[in-house]
């Protein structure tokens, strides 16, 4: 065009840079040129991947065309979402869809690539991947509550029916399972498992790519790249600025003493000394939620966890914990090395107790087959064997400890009043942990945090016995450090009891995840298989409130808990560990409130960095 | 002393006049007279019997010498629940005791009379009461969580130590079980399964009578009387001056529109007509809980409900549904008919319907011992019969239905959402059964209750279904009545979006069983069978909030619902049902958060009444 009609050519350019500057964003534009004269027809923001969407964004704020501010909020967070999950190369499709490859089109549901064998219901699903360890894809015409099993199983789903908002799509994204739907030129047969597009037949255990991010699937095993954070320099360039937009004081204006005039922090989740560097790597600034339990369920050490449970005196259960603690002194002392001068929230045990012995069904399983077995003994008159009765003492004491409700029951901070010798043993491995590692010139910053408070007193019960097993190991070992005891708040009675609670405690975390549960009456895991997703679906509930705070009911006791709190305690720190620190909406519903950071899981990090200084720029203080 | 000390006489009577004058109440006095002078030593208000308490009061108030006011606020409302347990006479007492059947005495820590066999641990005691229909006291040197089974069988319990706020005497009070408690008299050798005072022995099996109300234990089986209010004539004026007093517009002011400027009225939970003449016959003046479930569960009927529940079609849910139609409208006229002229609310079906089949365990059991009966059967080769096919099918719907926490799951509305048939069905059987007792000339005022909401949404899903069923049914039958159409607010999510929710709903009634259990985060049954009445007697919690409601937390998400509800409702009705609508303390509550009534079951209705004016007068606005 430029050489056969170099006027209409100049005044393109022309009018093209006239475009881009007026939207500051790169054009897509659709014109015509007819009898020598330029007709522009349309013009839009050009659509992007995510790699380039990033790039593009810090290129033009690099080459001063935009500011960074606008370049933060030209990348969505699910960009960074789909630049962090694995993908398949650009070059790997085309080669598989010049070799004859591409299978079909669909809509991209939940990003990410997937490569496994086709099965054509739940059960056979989860059955190939549990007993055969396959990996599986679940292929169905549309999924519904029963299914759910399945696509937790599988790497990647497919379906031939439904959008972005069907219920393959809500739960794959839920779960951050790859997912392409509504692929309609697909015919399954679900009679003979197979499913085909004109000729192509893929048969039951056959292999296929699903492209969650594009929403194309192909036939055999592409080959996936994982993404490296540290090889996208023009993302980290992004968060980078991202970060210093939450770091600037002023950004943020609320009413009322202790409001933060900074932005968010972005913390992580993280139960071993791996998971902390990884999040550290991230980006992010402290340690929101270690999970002490999950020490307890190592394969060596549960047999100590074992005797402490079935322990019939204070004396016998304390031998037992003795037995756990340089273990989880260990544990923290791995952290407190990753996390050199970051606060790290460590949570007492929370789970009740039950969680860690087997099933009574498992136990009568058992006692039943071993009886059968010596079925001989019984029928000479010999007495039972020594096996068979231990096996019966403990459905004993399982049976004794079953709970109808155990989300509700003996857990948390009930369990640690009623049987202290767990935290305290806890406790004194966390105070140990950072005495040694002050020792060895690291800074360390250990919260200790208490769940599922609901009543002042429990604190006033239980917290005055920890700090002094605090005080008591730093004088032991010479040393001082700072430390916070604080709780979470997940229980509705305790949002609104919250100025009493920030009498004692020192900070506040929320735990979404319960709040929800409770502040709803859901039991998440039976609602999400029974009734919540219909619910989405049918537009009862705007949202799935497990992924994405409900502002105006757990919100609404967010809010009040963080107003009550600072006006006790001015200086009191407010965070949120779970899911819902990693969702770009819940992060800006935690800005609004006040709160001082989120921790979400360290693959989330990036989005939440990203997300949190959106909302920071959001709501800034008009100029 | 008259006689032989005439001026000391007179002057003695002179001073108990004006002592009586005084404390406007009967005086015990202690004096001396030394060399003929009266020395007056201390006074106090006299402590009388129950019955007397009432006489006494209601007597001085007929005689001018105190106001009704005051009569009203001399009885306790406990001594109104003594009035209403069986008693022992005291002629019969006195009989026994001269017989030398007087065994010991303790503190009166639950009142009422008990008579029954002896038994020494929660196992026995639950055992003979269960599978050999004994009456049975369970005797213990002091209970613990674990014998709560055993307490809830027992007529009565007696221990040997301990004091009015041990474990024995909280529970009991709390299920009406009567109880003595520090008996120390008593020894207890559970070895030899016995107890003794002295020479005394009661073994094992053996009957013994216990007076909960004095304290007092009796050898053998003494006769009780069950009290009939009808014969109490003084208790029942005193209740109609409290329910006068209620009555009164201007005794009770509060800010906001809507507040009511009378009293509490209290109403009844009733789930047969039977129920509700009882009801009615105790004061209530409506029914503000008819749990309809109940019906399912009677005998003829369970079959249509597990066909209903096993159907796997709508049709065939809807032919099992229309079985019961004629069995729910039966009992809905019987209600209306008990209760003309009265409101009564028909909560619809609340309970997980797993709850109408057997147990996976017993089905288990039963499946493996029909097995083994017709081990034969496989040996030889013959496929399994079809007795044990059927068996397998219902076990693997049981298990599907199986929830982690049933508490929080599929129930109330969300049942209806999901499987609307079945209240479609109840909502047929009100409305019909309200059309035809209006044609008998029975002013019906039927409310529906909606329970478990949380969000508006579910409301704008069912109601106005439901809503459409009442007008096609007035139309067909050509008749008119008034109805509403309103939900529990039990769900915390529910109090803390009232407002929304008043925009459709045309009553609130709190259930604050539910919303104490997610207040806290408490699953009831766990929580007492575990910590709760540890919490309690270390006063970790001031009381055990599901009898009496916790003001700082349950009780600010029933204001802020009050006051939200009102805001967009002025006229909405609110009451509570549950165990804390006969609770003192509680009904004082509901009367300062402006609540209309509360419903409790009928035996307390005598209580609240009481309570309720006794509320009222103290909150009075002063003259």
């Amino acid at each position: 065009m430029g050489e056969t009609m170099p006027e209409a050519y100049k005044e393109f350019l022309d009018i093209v840079q006239k475009l881009e500057d007026h939207y500051q964003d790169m054009q897509d534009v659709e014109f015509t040129i007819e009898r020598g004269k330029l007709w522009m027809l349309q013009t839009r923001n050009g659509k992007r991947t995510a790699r380039s969407a990033v790039k593009v964004a810090v290129d033009m704020a690099n080459e001063g065309l935009i500011d960074k501010n606008t370049a933060i909020s030209r990348v969505t967070p699910e960009q960074v979402d789909t630049l962090l999950h694995p993908q398949f190369d650009y070059e790997t499709k085309q080669a598989a869809s010049r070799d004859g490859s591409f299978f079909c089109k669909g809509v991209n549901a939940s990003p990410g690539a997937a490569v496994g064998r086709v099965y054509f219901d739940a059960d056979t699903t989860q059955q190939k991947k549990e007993e055969e360890k396959q990996d599986v894809i679940m292929v169905r015409p549309f999924t519904k509550p029963d299914d759910v099993h399945g696509m937790l199983a599988a790497k990647g789903i497919l379906t031939s029916e439904g959008g972005a908002t069907s219920h393959a799509a809500v739960v794959a994204r839920q779960f951050g399972v790859p997912c392409v739907v509504g692929a309609s030129d697909v015919k399954i047969d679900l009679d003979h498992k197979e499913m085909s597009v004109g000729d192509v037949v893929v048969q039951e255990g056959d292999w296929i790519s699903v492209d969650g991010t594009t929403g194309e699937v192909f036939i055999g095993k592409l080959e996936t790249h994982e993404p490296s954070l540290d090889e996208q320099t023009d993302l980290l360039t992004l968060l980078d600025w991202a970060d210093d937009v939450c770091a600037t004081p002023g950004i943020r204006q609320g009413e009322g003493a202790g409001f933060p005039t900074t932005g968010l922090q972005v913390w992580a989740n993280a139960d071993y000394p791996a998971d902390a560097r990884r999040a550290r790597s991230y980006g992010a600034r402290g340690i929101g939620l270690c999970r002490t339990e999950h020490m307890f369920f190592e394969q060596e050490r549960l047999p100590s966890v074992e005797r402490m449970i079935l322990a019939d005196s204070s004396e016998a259960r304390t031998e037992a914990l003795n037995e756990l603690l340089p273990h989880q002194r260990s544990d923290f002392e791995g952290l407190f090395e990753a996390m050199d001068d970051c606060p790290v929230i460590i949570r007492l045990i929370d789970p009740p107790l039950h969680e860690f012995l087997p099933g009574a069904d498992e136990l009568q399983d058992e006692i039943i087959t071993k009886r059968v077995a010596q079925m001989a003994d019984y029928i000479l008159g010999k007495s039972e064997s020594q096996e068979i009765k231990d096996l019966e003492l403990m459905l004993a004491k399982v049976e004794s400890m079953h709970e109808s409700n155990p989300m509700m029951g003996m857990r948390g901070v009930r369990l640690s009043i009623m049987m202290p010798e767990i935290v305290e043993m806890q406790v004194r491995a966390i105070m140990e942990a950072a005495a040694n590692m002050t020792l060895r010139g690291i800074k360390v910053k250990p919260e200790v945090m208490i769940p599922l408070t609901g009543h002042i007193n429990e604190l006033n019960v239980i917290q005055p016995r920890l700090e002094a097993i605090a005080k008591e190991v730093m004088e032991d070992k010479k040393v001082e450090f700072e430390y916070k005891f604080g709780t979470m708040i997940e229980i509705p009675r305790a949002a609104v009891t919250a100025g009493e609670i920030a009498s004692v405690a020192e900070f506040f975390s929320f735990g979404t995840n319960d709040l929800t549960q409770m502040t709803f009456g859901y039991s998440r895991d039976d609602a999400e298989r029974s009734f919540l997703l219909t619910y989405v679906e049918r537009g009862i509930l705007p949202k799935n409130p497990f992924q994405t705070i409900d502002r105006d009911g757990v919100g609404a006791l967010m809010k009040m808990s963080v107003d009550q709190g600072r006006s006790v305690r001015e200086d009191l720190e407010v965070g949120l560990c779970g899911e819902h620190g990693g969702d770009p909406d819940s992060i800006e519903f935690c800005h609004m409130i006040g709160q001082n950071y989120v921790s979400c899981s360290p693959f989330r990090v990036p989005v939440a960095r990203l997300a949190a200084a959106q909302a920071a720029l959001k709501h800034a203080p008009k100029a």
